[in-house]
């Protein structure tokens, strides 16, 4: 079927089943190859980057609806995902189906709550559809142009995940099980975009109490095998929930 | 007119002039008499507090929307107001207004997005209305029973606050032009319902560079006269918006 009449079939459903005026989009970040990622699609015949987002169901609060859209397009489960700012701008998408009708679902005016999530790379199976290309991971450096007002929902998770690194752990889901302080430490400097002192960074990270310290070094190198961590689950999800009460 | 009959007949009216599904709810923070003060509304003939709230126009910007809200309920202009979180729980506000029709605006599913303010006492008055008692200023260990989820928006307005200490400097339109370091603290401890060590604090918020120290000290005290600051403004506008920048 031609784009145009799935896009208007889909939009008598849409009327039907959601909350009018309320959209969810996803900012999905994967650590991957030594690079931050995040997960894009694009429309179909359009060369514009999205974000993978929806709507919220009628009877639906709107977490689940956030983690239902998720789970749909990447296949993974229990997703962590943390809702970072809504945007209500008028026009923020409404003239992207400016050769639709204006009775289409999509073209309404939609308020839109962002969420952003940290998952585990090799978890996601990106799923297929039929108005868009599939999801594709792409690195933050090489982001091209995105539609709508969705450069300025990736910039806020981006600039927000960088100001939790300061009160929130991070690494769980995005390293191996067994990871060495250095390897921590470029994931730290990935997300952030500039290099750290290893002696701050060694301290800090003793002083948060989220790792566990194993009785095994990795193997290997020419230099003194460095020591393995793994993160104590139980006081990592701690912090995730109240923070590091660092500050004042 | 009867308050059933009054919110009966806004309900035509919200129908025409709102976008549909989404509301305001706003945490005004206001520093007196040594307390931290919030603004509350009291619903005629209701014995819970709630926080001033309302709609988006149709062709209005979120942000716009928030400042008017605001404007029209405190009578202040120009009130530095934050997003914190959005709302969206099924039956947060349904239920509260039972009694009507089901085709009343109020009655209907609103996800709702929590902005918080920090305002000049002085400069706030409380605005009347029809359906609601005047707002009024209470302090935050006083507050009794909220309606709908307004307690739930509140604690996350005060966590959200206590967070941002670290990260954005606080106190200018709270304090008198000139204020003592004492003074400060004095603000910092009342947020966060906690003492602090006088050299850390001192020490950390030179660091900051958001201050000026003047040529004249408090005078009268039987100890030596502490010294006058001010905010730089340049300054302190600059790290609201960008953020201190500590951290990693």
């Amino acid at each position: 079927m031609e784009l145009k009449k799935i896009i208007e079939e889909k939009s008598k459903e849409s009327w039907e089943i959601y909350l009018p005026s309320i959209s969810i989009d996803c900012v999905v970040f994967g650590f991957h190859d030594g690079a931050l990622k995040v997960l894009v699609l694009k429309m179909k015949g359009k060369n514009l980057l999205g974000l993978p987002g929806g709507y919220i169901k009628k009877r639906e609060n709107l977490n689940e609806a956030a983690s239902r859209i998720l789970q749909r397009r990447t296949g993974a489960e229990n997703i962590y995902l943390s809702q970072f700012s809504t945007f209500g701008d008028l026009d923020r998408s409404e003239s992207f189906f400016e050769e639709y009708s204006d009775t289409l679902w999509n073209k309404q005016r939609f308020v839109s709550v962002g969420f952003y999530a940290l998952v585990d790379y090799s978890k996601v199976n990106l799923v297929i559809d039929e108005v868009f290309d599939p999801c594709e991971w792409m690195p933050i450096e090489e982001l091209t142009e995105f539609m709508m007002d969705h450069q300025m929902i990736f910039d806020k998770a981006l600039s927000t995940l960088r100001k939790q690194l300061n009160d929130k752990p991070i690494g769980y889901n995005l390293l191996p099980e067994k990871f060495t302080m250095p390897e921590l430490q470029k994931l730290y400097e990935i997300i952030l975009g500039k290099k750290l002192n290893r002696g701050n960074f060694y301290r800090k990270m003793l002083r948060y109490d989220i790792l566990e310290k194993l009785d095994e070094s990795r193997k290997g190198g020419a230099h003194k095998a460095p020591d393995l961590y793994k993160f104590d689950v139980e006081k990592y999800q701690l912090a995730l929930t109240n923070g590091f009460n660092e500050g004042w």
